[in-house]
């Protein structure tokens, strides 16, 4: 029998009690969000008529490092949290390598992701505020599950946008989604004037995430009590997804161990940002120096081809403006079977830390990442999500990198999510009919056209 | 914060290392199966054509009270247990009530349910024995892929007979199943005798379980090396299933706590048997004497409505007789949405537990398991398998009956597994096209009739 365990709980009162602001520790900041008519950084007072104060207040909070996690929203992470830390020694086993590998899985919970622990402090936030409701969008239907069911736990109503294409392939999702009772409608859709003026100049579209961020968000305004929430890019949701480092780090100081690389998927950065932020803290103090990497999909790929620049967060132009790597707000991905990465940007804060160096980013093929989730799911039983195979992908290439060269080093992922909802992706891959579609350089140049011109700073 | 904690997780190495064989505390054993050509038990010369060795080995013996679970068995354990033992604190609230529930919760693996456990010890014996390949069938397909991951991993090639209806209803089963290399043919086929019969007198026929199981152990006894496996009703799979029972036994007595009423949901019994053995022992022993309910649906009542009489475990008519609760093996249940406990019979050593007193019985209607199954996944944040929301409904009933009667109850139950890939049932639940179809004294009569006369014993 091993000494280390095959996977790693934490008993619950060692759940932390607290996020991390991995904001508080950068010397220099993200650069603030800015309101696109006028140029100047939001105010809170422009943040809160679309989200929740106390979100609002948290997305402008530069400074304060510790934010107390509140006791419902602590009540509602036991019934899924501590998430396992797992040492993956079949795989390694299978590898041949002496690194020695470790992955956080978010998996085990219904939503079948990372995404319910934003969810769960938005969804409180918001009936804490005595809100009437809440409204947002989905593409690939993790973050609209999760939502819903934290809303559903909190008794708070909730309409969600779901991509029309996305609703009519994955009516399981949708049903999913219904089960916690929330509305779901196909975007776009006739309840909205965005939807309506898309219709009527499209009305054989299937939608666009663009176009349910701008039904959602007007759907907010219009409703009274109602506001709009996001699952990614924004810092409030890093914010919250530190939980996952956070818990990852202790279970790691449990056995002994410290990550010498720290890998995870990135589409808007949600699971990224959170599952780095208690190692960046160390290696923005100096305390210790982990390499970190991001794992992009080549057909999305916003860190290694895109450009750091304002840009709006969505395709209608609506949300206030993000210094970001963006490949441009109008730049359509291939149609990838990671939908959850199919994002133009990339959230502010790891755009930031990127940017000056201290984190690295890898791009990788479609069928790749679906070699390494088979393989994966093979030797370690589970089944993941697309998303999350690109971190295994990056795992597994720096685990056989490690086998050539005889390091042992230890090696940290996330993974993010399973892949129950993603047969139709693992089916094009077991078929053969699983392409690479890679943008061409002409076509990124396309999207960079697109970007806002703001006098004085770009 | 409570001072029991909402999930208790034991340590790796509180995992039980042996099984436990509930017959062997059993005064009166199950009745023998019997050959259906001599009436006389089976000899292991009889059965190890078709199984594995040292799982005939185990199928017959009812004297060794412990079995060493082998060391290859406990490592592919620990890549998914132990499996949580979770408190309902949110569903006690919900209730009101003062009982306190419990919940093994078996569905946080990618087969999604606990059949891994058995699937798990059939590969490797399988393996060990140097046999070149396994055959089963599967209908709602849990079984199915939780075989098919144990047999990727040990290195076992496998083919699935997967009823047609289920085949084409649940293509994304299919495609798990896939994924871990077995071959899946829909049933009937044209790769058996037994399926080129049904197939050229009935070609639209959407196939059964019986004739699934026909096909699969022909194709086992006509492949030189290959044998036949079976994910339930069997001695030796409510033997492998016992570490359901005895981790949950563990668990409550870290917290001081043990059940006064153990609650499983009841198809084959593969999960029962499992979950209540270490609890059945206290009672056969006179340690203890908890309360021990199978729920089992009204559309197929083996144990509220069948008979104790010997029959045959397939439709088909080919396998050894069982002395158990049955509907008669032409019995048809109706097209309920939990396929995993639409069998006709129940495993012999449940029937004799039942017939001798041990335990009660309880038959519940569909769209009552299902209010149960959606109130559950809202206040619980588990959406549950329409097979594990029997149990649920049983421990529902029995906590509204505490709040009645002011008991403050320990309630167990059994949570077999996830529903993600039974969102067609949870959708026909939403739309309010579920409807409950119990089978009337005379269907039963019916059913009953084909049970096979035995000189001498029926």
């Amino acid at each position: 029998m091993n000494t280390i365990p095959h996977r790693i709980y934490l008993r619950e009162d060692q759940i932390p009690r607290q996020w991390y602001n991995l904001r508080a520790d950068m010397k220099e900041k993200p650069d603030p969000l800015l309101n696109p008519g006028t140029g100047k950084p939001v105010t809170l007072e422009e943040l809160t008529p679309v989200f929740c104060e106390e979100l609002a207040r948290q997305e402008l909070d530069n400074e304060t490092r510790w934010i107390d996690i509140p006791e419902p929203v602590l009540d509602f992470y036991r019934m899924f949290r501590p998430s396992p830390l797992i040492r993956a020694y079949a795989l390694e086993k299978y590898l041949g390598t002496p690194a020695r590998i470790y992955y956080k899985f978010e998996g085990n919970n219904t939503s079948g992701s990372h995404k319910l622990n934003s969810a769960a402090a938005q969804a409180y936030y918001a009936k804490a505020q005595g809100l009437k409701g809440l409204t947002t969008e989905t593409g690939a239907g993790q973050w609209g599950t999760a939502l819903a069911e934290a809303c559903s736990f909190f008794g708070l109503p909730l309409t969600v946008y779901m991509v029309k294409c996305s609703y009519e392939q994955k009516p399981f999702r949708k049903s999913v989604i219904q089960t916690f009772d929330a509305d779901i409608i196909p975007s776009p859709s006739d309840t909205t004037n965005a939807g309506r003026a898309i219709l009527a100049e499209h009305p054989d579209t299937t939608g666009s995430l663009g176009c349910a961020i701008s039904e959602a968000v007007e759907k907010a305004v219009s409703t009274p009590g109602y506001r709009y929430v996001l699952g990614s890019v924004l810092n409030q949701v890093l914010l919250h997804q530190s939980i996952v480092g956070l818990e990852s780090k202790i279970a790691m100081e449990e056995i002994g161990e410290y990550p010498d690389v720290v890998i995870g998927c990135a589409g808007g950065g949600s699971n990224l940002g959170g599952l780095i932020a208690p190692f960046m803290q160390d290696k923005l103090t100096g305390k210790a120096n982990p390499e970190i990497i991001a794992v992009e999909p080549a057909s999305c790929p916003s860190f290694t081809r895109g450009k750091y620049a304002y840009d709006f967060c969505d395709t209608g132009k609506i949300t206030p403006l993000a210094r970001m790597y963006t490949l441009g707000s109008g730049f359509i991905p291939s149609a990838s079977h990671a939908g959850g990465l199919r994002y133009h940007g990339m959230a502010p804060i790891l755009s930031k830390l990127y940017h000056d160096g201290y984190m690295t980013a890898i791009s990788v093929n479609q069928t790749s990442v679906f070699e390494a989730a088979t393989l994966f799911a093979k030797q370690e039983t589970i089944l993941p999500a697309p998303e999350s195979a690109h971190a295994i992908r990056g795992a597994i290439d720096m685990a056989l990198q490690c086998k050539e060269t005889g390091e042992a080093k230890t090696i940290l992922f996330g993974l993010t999510g399973t892949g129950y909802f993603d047969m139709t992706a693992y089916n094009a891959f077991l078929d053969g009919t699983m392409s690479n579609q890679i943008p061409t350089d002409e076509e990124l140049a396309e999207g960079l056209k697109g970007l806002p011109q703001i006098p004085g700073i770009q």
